[in-house]
């Protein structure tokens, strides 16, 4: 089921998901319904997509309470650990705001302060992920974001998954919505009666949250148009193939767009493999969608030796990368792109996903090439401060008016020349007195 | 000109520039055609729309040494006295790679590492913004990346304005193209033969350029959709009414569309300010533009007091603000958003657009509520690392296999199962021997 191909014959596709232009009107319309009807148009779309009627869409005290006893008590301890490791993770990410002083007088700085409100998408349907509730939060709170906000589609019985609200609980969010689908990016946008508008718009979501993101970015930040998931092990003889063969699958379960490659220089090792998926495949209850996504973007890559092993991972710029090599630590400078990279046996893929500290939102699509896991560096903006002398006005004016006439911004040159010439006049009444 | 309105009265519109659906159209042409046929098509708009024939793109050694004749000593000079200050600020900026280590083996880090290879789009006409060059090129230079290409519509001559080439210069940018428009943006995207494929575009164009950046968000990355500019004077009784009017007429002037408003308690100031500006505009070259920008884009707001001109000011988010009140520094923290903060009466707006050192590329349109100036952090990558040692696996596995099992994900726990079997034995074996 997973095919074992010569690094000539491999290849990857790269595409950006923009749908089809019927998805483009629909979440156009309802943007564009929700943005003039308010909590009305959120009323209609709930009904008409999530089959059921609501009028009130936050959480309850209650129904937060009720879900307490609904979680299990090792999970949620579970998850309380894991929210501590991603705590001190991400606390070493926080910046300080700075300034420098000049000789003249002059304080030039930047503050770093976090964002107000911020909004998570969480999807509904049949798996509920907490750990991603964790992972978005968490960072947001650390930053220092007062209000953290989810949406989520509502079960048919107008129900919020138990987990969630655990995690939401844990990471320190303040208020959740049942809204889903573009009609949630929607209100988060541009806000409504019951949901206020956010300042930035974090998580997956399907084909229709991704075309709203898309279509309101500009409008308030979104994180990033995420792509179906990757794992690309670099691997050596050294390597238990178990162990590489359960962390392919471990992404292969994902969903059926869901990638995962293995490059070897080891034709015995990637036989083994391929043997090893067969085995363990069987053995998943998500063994349909694990195969198909095997089928259709998985691979074992034959390189001739580790060096090409890199060229192809560094083309490839996986979301997640796994080095079980010899000696991974020393081979870590070769790594030039990658979202989050698992160095030897015992870090497996899952270990980063749920529990370390590190994000589990990465960069897909060969987009490492460029950004960067999901951290508190998103949840901050950054301000300039420019605080001028006038003994550097009087130094500098000149050379400041000069670049500005050679653009031809006159004006710009006048904000300048309006003070020297005050300046002017006072250095002579000085010298006159 | 300037109209004199009270808060209650004072609004503004957000909107994002989508363009029509023709331009949007013609930019899908124009990145389909240059992605298809590369060099051949970028010839063919180039003589479509720059009315030049060329069969190299790249601007050669010879053009790069004549354009240094070509600009004045004094220029040059002020040029690279300001990318001495610009380097100096961000430098400050840089942010190193960092490990932490734990108790029982565990290492976890975040590695910071420089995008490969940026470019920076400089629009043609009229005028040429050296300025620019050095804002753009120097972050990404201080970041470490290593091949920054600039792309520019070239004159009807072929050439490229001197002032750019010789900031290209000082900035340590490596490449230039004579390219403009959406095509520009397709070959720094895709590639072509002349021209390599970028990580990141950044730079301001025209529509079609902003429509185009937007057409390839997430296969790069690009900086931002800027809007028009903005600026806006939060001033009270001690300021000079000469100062705020050449102050709001220097972003007046940028374009029809740029926004200049002054913020004031005081109507004594409102007046003179008002005079002030009448009398200024009538000295400015660009006096049309600067007028149609105030008359459409422009305000004097007249609040209760300070408190409600800040309210004002957070509710603009401005791209630049200048506080010419009393005690600027005192009041800066009730600024929460504006992209670049000017405080007090010798921090004019050029100062910081050409020389203190702060970035002049910043969020306008409101984005400053989640968006940051230009700086480093734009042009580096991070990647997480989780080298998780054999003990914590043994502790923690079973909390790691509580959490996917919860979200469904059987093939994760079985990706620690197999290890924490191995783990078992080798446990059993230990005890026996």
């Amino acid at each position: 089921m997973i095919q074992i191909v010569d690094s000539a014959n491999f290849s990857t596709k790269r595409s950006i998901e923009n749908g089809t232009k019927e998805q483009q009107e629909a979440v156009r319309e309802i943007l564009a319904k929700v943005k003039a009807e308010g909590d009305a148009a959120l009323r209609f779309y709930t009904e008409k997509f999530d089959r059921v009627a609501l009028e009130e869409f936050r959480v309850t005290e209650a129904e937060w309470a009720e879900a307490e006893g609904l979680v299990s008590r090792e999970v949620a301890e579970a998850l309380r650990e894991a929210a501590d490791n991603i705590r001190d993770y991400h606390q070493r990410q926080v910046r300080q705001s700075w300034f420098t002083t000049g000789p003249s007088g002059t304080m030039l700085g930047q503050l770093v302060r976090p964002l107000k409100r911020v909004g998570l998408y969480v999807p509904g349907g049949t798996a509920a992920y907490p750990s991603s509730v964790l992972m978005n939060a968490i960072p947001a709170k650390i930053a220092g974001v007062p209000e953290i906000v989810i949406t989520t589609p509502p079960g048919r019985d107008g129900k919020v998954n138990p987990a969630i609200l655990v995690a939401a609980k844990i990471a320190g969010v303040t208020e959740i919505y049942k809204v889903g689908g573009a009609q949630a990016i929607a209100a988060l946008t541009y806000g409504t009666e019951q949901i206020e508008a956010v300042d930035k718009i974090m998580g997956p979501g399907n084909i229709f949250v991704a075309l709203a993101k898309r279509e309101v970015f500009g409008l308030v930040s979104i994180d990033m148009v995420a792509g179906p998931s990757e794992i690309v092990v670099l691997a050596d003889d050294t390597a238990e193939p178990r162990y590489v063969a359960a962390d392919l699958l471990s992404q292969a379960e994902h969903d059926r767009f869901a990638s995962a490659v293995l490059v070897t220089p080891s034709r015995k090792l990637a036989e083994a493999v391929a043997a090893e998926v067969e085995r363990q495949v069987a053995l998943l209850p998500r063994r349909e969608i694990a195969e198909a996504s095997l089928r259709n973007h998985g691979a074992i890559c034959l390189v001739k030796d580790l060096q090409e092993g890199f060229a192809v991972v560094n083309r490839l710029a996986p979301e997640h990368l796994e080095l079980l090599i010899e000696n991974p630590i020393e081979q870590l400078g070769l790594v030039e792109n990658a979202g989050a990279i698992f160095l030897g046996s015992y870090s497996s893929e899952p270990v980063g996903d749920y529990f370390a500290g590190t994000n589990h939102v990465i960069p897909t699509n060969g987009t490492a090439r460029f950004s960067s896991p999901l951290s508190v560096d998103d949840f901050v903006k950054k301000s300039s401060v420019v605080y001028y002398s006038k003994e550097d006005l009087r130094n500098n004016g000149k050379k400041i008016m000069a670049i500005a006439e050679q653009e031809g911004l006159s004006a710009h040159a006048r904000a300048i020349g309006e003070r020297l010439a005050d300046l002017d006049k006072l250095e002579q009444k000085k010298e006159r007195d």
